[in-house]
């Protein structure tokens, strides 16, 4: 089975060809700046080419037209044919109470509408991204792996709020949680990599990048997570806010000239390390910054820090005790700097990180605690497309036929 | 110096009259349900008299009046006139950034009324009784120990949130804390029971009621808290939501036709413990359902008692190890069935309870841990109006004369 995984953004387009059989990379590329004069585009047959290029994509539908195009070339064909693709899987984010692995149906796609305003920068370009999929390819089975969805093995009592328990039922106003299949993945992965069985063990995994989530995960399922009922909940992501005050929107609301629309569009877009900061949203931006002795981009790279490290430490206390620590996501591969300020401190765990190893260590898999250490840490760079292609590939194979 | 100190509630009275050169309670009373036909007041002067009875109470007006007739009373007169009261201390909430101990001054109180719509049930009834004593006693200086005030040793990076940092500038919007007189009270109180240097002490102090929260203390200085700009956040109170997604409060205004005074309302007096279980706020009536099979109610103290847990956890991550953990108000001093599910699974801290003294120990004073236990627990009844009376006086013998 080939299964075709699409994550999409809302100026860009990334996509994976996967042959099932042995879960084989068979093409991989993306596209930025979908909109713009001119985007570029990168696409890879492993062992036959890589193309870096530009060209006008006025819209995702250029994107996916000129995807289907490449993986078709026959300058480097990855396909004969589009009747090869056997099912598109989306990495889908929000659906509500729907939030599982499903065909994107009408009733799905009604809720990924509804969930829209909460998810503002995922809901409505996956949406136009599923459309485009069902005129282009209108046989293939379409699957949505919802964020979510991993964490449906979360107990009641982390997934409940505060509020009017007549509001949670009717309005399914509970954490969800996101970045399943990053977390997910790294629940298999790590051990694997360590040698140890998978069911002992007590993680906790850190995908730290534009968007941030913290996962606590006991014997591979997932206890608790950072993000809530939208993703704009945790740890503070690139432009969003992370955890805040229930009475801050209700106070602006109050005292400012701010509509509801600036304040959510405030939060969403220019909070997080950029709004701290004031430089960005880009974390090598900001440790520029912060060595140049700009106070504001050091405070954000502070509060984002000890965010995290409040998290562990909350998830230590939910799995009472720890056996390993794993980064994943952009920063979390690549930035030496924030894990070693995360894990600083922590002897209380008789955690010990290896400086050197973390140092060195940059997109790759890797352990970077002491032998000594009591708690393992490890970087493993983030494989959502293989989750989403397998699940995808589940449904699929068990859909009557 | 004698201080009258001044804890008001919406429909509530409760006041204290200490001798500052020995910290001596000279009187203690207060009144419940202010406005109803009659309204229970208690009264005491230690050595001398308790006395309880019903009186017709139509308003906060008519409580002071009462306390202060029942104060100088010639049947056990804890004053000979009210000349003696050189200060009235109030165990005031919220003043954004003039949150400190400060004379209650016009822009104090204009603060406190902007502040009013976060702490709807404090600052209203605070700026009445406080209007009534400025009537009253005319001449007496009025102080305002304001909770937050013992949060100011807090780092910045916990004081701020991933908003646009113009608006929190702009609108004070930091975390500020609450429950400061207790927290301080138990930052030196514990240190003296257990016979240890104070400024050492890796604390952490739950207090627990019909409003709670948990706060992280290094050396006896608050370097965390669970509430933040309002006191709305943090665990599950007994009828406001704690901690919740910023996006759900969007999510029902646009989805409901309720109106943003609606939901800030349940949010206040239909959430937490009561709004989860559906039972009502206090824990007694909580753990006899959930006994009965009410799975709300179960369900509800589950929320509270992981919050907590979580709380704990991820303060002994910024603290970096722990040594104590302390009990306070109604839940904390009498609840041992709360006590012991916060303090169960939690060997990775080396927290061992001890059950027998922890099912013994009922609103005293009292180390509940076992005499192996690496982290100790002790329970220590709330004591927020010693702090306010000598706050108070400490601001008054500086005043100039």
């Amino acid at each position: 089975m080939r299964v075709l995984v699409a994550n999409v953004g809302s100026t860009s387009f990334k996509y994976q060809l996967l042959d099932m059989s042995t879960e084989a990379v068979l093409a991989r590329g993306g596209m930025e700046r979908i909109g713009a004069a001119l985007s570029p585009m990168k696409h890879a047959v492993p062992g036959v080419c890589e193309v870096e290029k530009e060209l006008p994509l006025p819209d995702h539908n250029a994107a996916v037209r000129a995807t289907l195009d490449e993986l078709t070339s026959p300058a480097h064909p990855a396909l004969e044919s589009l009747d090869q693709v056997d099912a598109v899987g989306f990495k889908t984010v929000h659906a509500g109470k729907l939030s599982g692995v499903t065909l994107l149906t009408d009733e799905v796609m009604a809720a990924m509408e509804e969930y829209s305003p909460v998810t503002p920068g995922h809901n409505p370009p996956y949406l136009n991204a599923i459309r485009i999929f069902q005129q282009v390819l209108p046989s293939t089975p379409l699957v949505g792996v919802f964020e979510p969805h991993f964490h449906v093995t979360m107990p009641e009592k982390a997934r409940v709020y505060g509020i009017p328990y007549e509001w949670t039922q009717q309005y399914g106003l509970f954490r969800y949680g996101f970045h399943g299949a990053s977390h997910r993945y790294l629940s298999l992965r790590v051990p694997e990599i360590l040698g140890v069985p998978g069911e002992r063990l007590k993680l906790i995994s850190c995908h730290l990048g534009g968007s941030s989530s913290i996962c606590a995960l006991d014997g591979g399922k997932s206890i608790d997570t950072s993000m809530g009922f939208s993703a704009q909940s945790g740890v503070q992501m690139g432009t969003r806010t992370g955890d805040l005050d229930p009475f801050i929107l209700p106070f602006l609301l109050d005292k400012t000239d701010m509509t509801l629309t600036d304040i959510t569009t405030g939060l969403v877009k220019q909070g997080g390390l950029a709004g701290i900061s004031g430089v960005g949203a880009d974390m090598r931006d900001l440790e520029a910054a912060a060595d140049a002795g700009n106070a504001r981009a050091q405070l954000a790279i502070d509060v984002y820090v000890y965010g995290i490290k409040k998290y562990i430490g909350a998830y230590v206390a939910a799995l009472n005790g720890l056996d390993a620590l794993v980064f994943a996501g952009g920063i979390g591969e690549k930035g030496a700097r924030i894990r070693a300020a995360v894990c600083a401190d922590m002897d209380y765990l008789g955690l010990e990180l290896n400086p050197v190893k973390n140092e060195q260590c940059f997109a790759q898999e890797a352990v970077i605690s002491r032998d000594s250490s009591r708690v393992k840490v490890l970087v493993v760079p983030a494989n959502e497309e293989l989750i989403v292609a397998r699940e995808t590939a589940r449904l699929v194979a068990e859909l009557p036929k």
